[in-house]
């Protein structure tokens, strides 16, 4: 046994080996044969059931050699991978995030370099479904993203949507902004006629119980029944690995910070549910539901426009400083998005600083999560109207600071800026009375 | 048949009237005989269960006479109730809301003046469980609730605590902030040996489905049943009638802007459930949790102490501005809670900015609700923690917010600071690994 720390990994390569590391949440263990790696930092395992794992050498806590045998090695190189030219083509852009990558991406400039042949290694029931092609957009954190990327985002996918090749295309993504993006495509996509479905993983690969392979497989089996195009977001449905949701771009968030099914549908039901057919992934089902049904067969796709970065999402607390409104309008910000309570609330004294700032639009939207602005309800809700709030009944706030953002980039006249924001263009807000 | 707006009070006054109105969400009807009313602009009725409510009259769209006799027209002025003095004396402790008020509280002025008799003409059953006594605060709308409130509140409930009179004290407040103040009066009342419980209501009274009297109903129950003291929240714990959860004062946070369920407990189980029998309300069972087990039994209250309102709650969002730091450095905030993204993450160009205000005291939650920050995974966390951010696990970025309010009202010390806020007072950080 040697601890964490001592030996390097060249004693290793082509042993078999226990590894206990820690992880998110807790220690784990794992049993593999060490391969080559192109940085010392991590260590990549070759598993019994084929896939390649990479476990950072800083979180592993005990290594050891078993006398164990793999049943078969593989070869240490990837191999090329032989896939079926006459299946759907389906394309793999990748945005960032630990999915769809070799290995745990805090390693640095390792995972991004993933090619379709690296992507069949890792997950060979792929090429069972599809003709998978792989496109490296970039290695992002996603909480380093911003709407230039979206921008530059839409603009590449567009250009593959415009090659008519693909029955539809996945964009891997970290989770934990996948849910703004996922909005702001759905607006600058929209018109897509194919599935465009962004997928995150959970859990690093590093980890047995990845989520990755699932929510991957999950969106490439949407993609294959689907007749109707669209932005989503596909990832676990629950604590089950067999069960993958897809939900709309405008209605997905991210409600926990890392449990496999964090992403939940808000407001509006799922569109599809996948169900894994665990030994034979090719009979796997999907079950569609009515949001699906909603979805427009036949649209028209435009070129996606420019977003405008001047909107601002702001939380209201008890007893915040209604000041921060004066310092928006110095700082140029034209859309402010108030995360009101209840139904669409501020305290009194913001209402004069807002009815005063003639040159921000204001929108309401709820830190509830779960439900609607009804700002005709209370005394509060009936002023803020009166002082030119506008209030966006369920739309989730971060698909409104989204919208905005693209709103902006399209007029910068408070009327049409109103209209726009209050017209769904992909199932942002409803008029569904929910109680 | 009467359309909206033709006709004055007066002529219903004793009648027995069928009423169509708008509320929240739809219209809805009611039947009852109209009873005087101190403002014209409410009717308010009493129904044959005995209750009464109020309509607001522009809300109303048909009102119509009735054939029907009530089985029982009561007296009209409403009568001294005489209440049982060997029971167990409980507190109503009024600072707003619709909960607990004859009357909607948007018309103004009404709501507020409720006495013992009052309620208890209100929701009989409550003479049949303890000795009501009823305490007005303030008529508040909970969006403007500030510290000062929460001072104020909790100098008078520790005084009525003091007292040593009561079983336990039931607030009634709005529910827009409500686990605002749940969570500041955690902190300021923490020792207490009573049950003090916040009790709203998601429907107000003119509404057949109002929920105000099971949530009183249930914080009463629990207060005749408990042993231990603490600051909890009372409301419906699902769609069923007749249960009520009761959710630690830290633990709660409104989910949903207008269900009767809408408060979650997060991160941690319930304390404890009331089922109510509903022919029996004496029968009624409270289940404890295993929360409640974890309740200190013997503790020592303290005179609770000032807050200071120089805390932030700041939510990041993708390509934010950084130069929001400065603003709040130069506006004088000691304390700044991050709602991060993920596992408490900003973006890169946070960093530099943070780290460079030695001034303020930079803490990290979670916007995903669900789960806890984990920085020590990913480059950005770590980041960060080099930086400084101080990482609050599982805490409730609103509740993160109120304990900020609640240190640096004892200390403006930078290690004390850390130290009292990452050290749980009343459960509102956890150390529990939740997947």
């Amino acid at each position: 046994v040697f601890k964490f720390g001592i030996g390097e990994i060249m004693n290793y390569i082509g042993k078999m080996v226990e590894i206990v590391f820690r992880n998110a949440l807790k220690e784990d263990e794992i049993k593999g044969t060490i391969l080559p790696s192109s940085t010392d930092k991590t260590y990549i395992l070759k598993l019994k059931n084929g896939y390649n794992v990479g476990i950072l050498k800083e979180n592993i806590v005990i290594i050891k050699e078993t006398q164990e045998k793999m049943e078969t090695i593989e070869t240490i190189k990837e191999k090329k991978v032989s896939q079926d030219i006459n299946k759907p083509k389906v394309l793999i852009f990748s945005v960032g995030g630990t999915i769809a990558s070799k290995i745990d991406y805090n390693t640095g400039g390792v995972s991004a370099q993933f090619s379709a042949d690296d992507l069949l290694n890792l997950i060979p029931e792929l090429k069972s479904l599809a003709n998978i092609e792989a496109y490296s957009f970039s290695n992002l954190l996603s909480e380093n993203i911003t709407s230039k990327h979206w921008e530059e985002i839409a603009k590449a996918v567009y250009k593959k949507i415009k090659d008519g090749e693909y029955k539809g295309i996945i964009i891997t993504h970290g989770t934990d902004t996948l849910h703004y993006t996922s909005g702001a495509l759905s607006f600058l996509l929209n018109g897509t006629n194919i599935p465009i479905i962004l997928v995150g993983a959970q859990r690093s690969s590093d980890r047995p119980s990845s989520d990755s392979t699932y929510n991957l497989l999950g969106a490439v089996k949407f993609i294959l029944e689907s007749k109707k195009g669209g932005v989503f977001v596909s990832l676990h449905s629950g604590n089950s690995d067999n069960e993958i949701n897809i939900i709309l771009g405008t209605r997905a968030r991210k409600m926990h910070s890392s449990k496999r099914d964090a992403f939940k549908s808000i407001n509006k039901g799922i569109v599809a549910k996948v169900i894994f057919d665990l030994r034979n992934i090719k009979n796997s089902k999907v079950e569609f539901f009515e949001a699906y049904n909603e979805l427009n067969s036949e649209q028209k796709l435009t070129e996606p426009g420019k977003l405008n970065n001047k909107v601002y999402l702001l939380k209201f607390f008890p007893g915040q400083d209604p000041q921060i409104i004066s310092y928006l309008k110095k700082e140029g910000y034209k859309i402010v998005i108030i995360e009101g309570t209840g139904l669409g609330h501020v305290a009194d004294n913001f209402i004069d600083f807002i009815r005063k700032e003639k040159d921000i639009v204001f929108f309401m939207t709820v830190q509830t999560i779960y439900g609607r602005t009804n700002m005709g309800v209370y005394s509060t809700g009936i002023k803020l109207k009166d002082a030119g709030v506008i209030e966006l009944k369920d739309m989730l706030s971060e698909v409104a600071f989204v919208k905005g953002q693209h709103v902006l980039g399209k007029t910068d006249k408070k009327a049409e800026i109103i209209d726009l924001m209050t017209k769904p263009l992909f199932f942002e807000m409803g008029n569904r009375t929910e109680e």
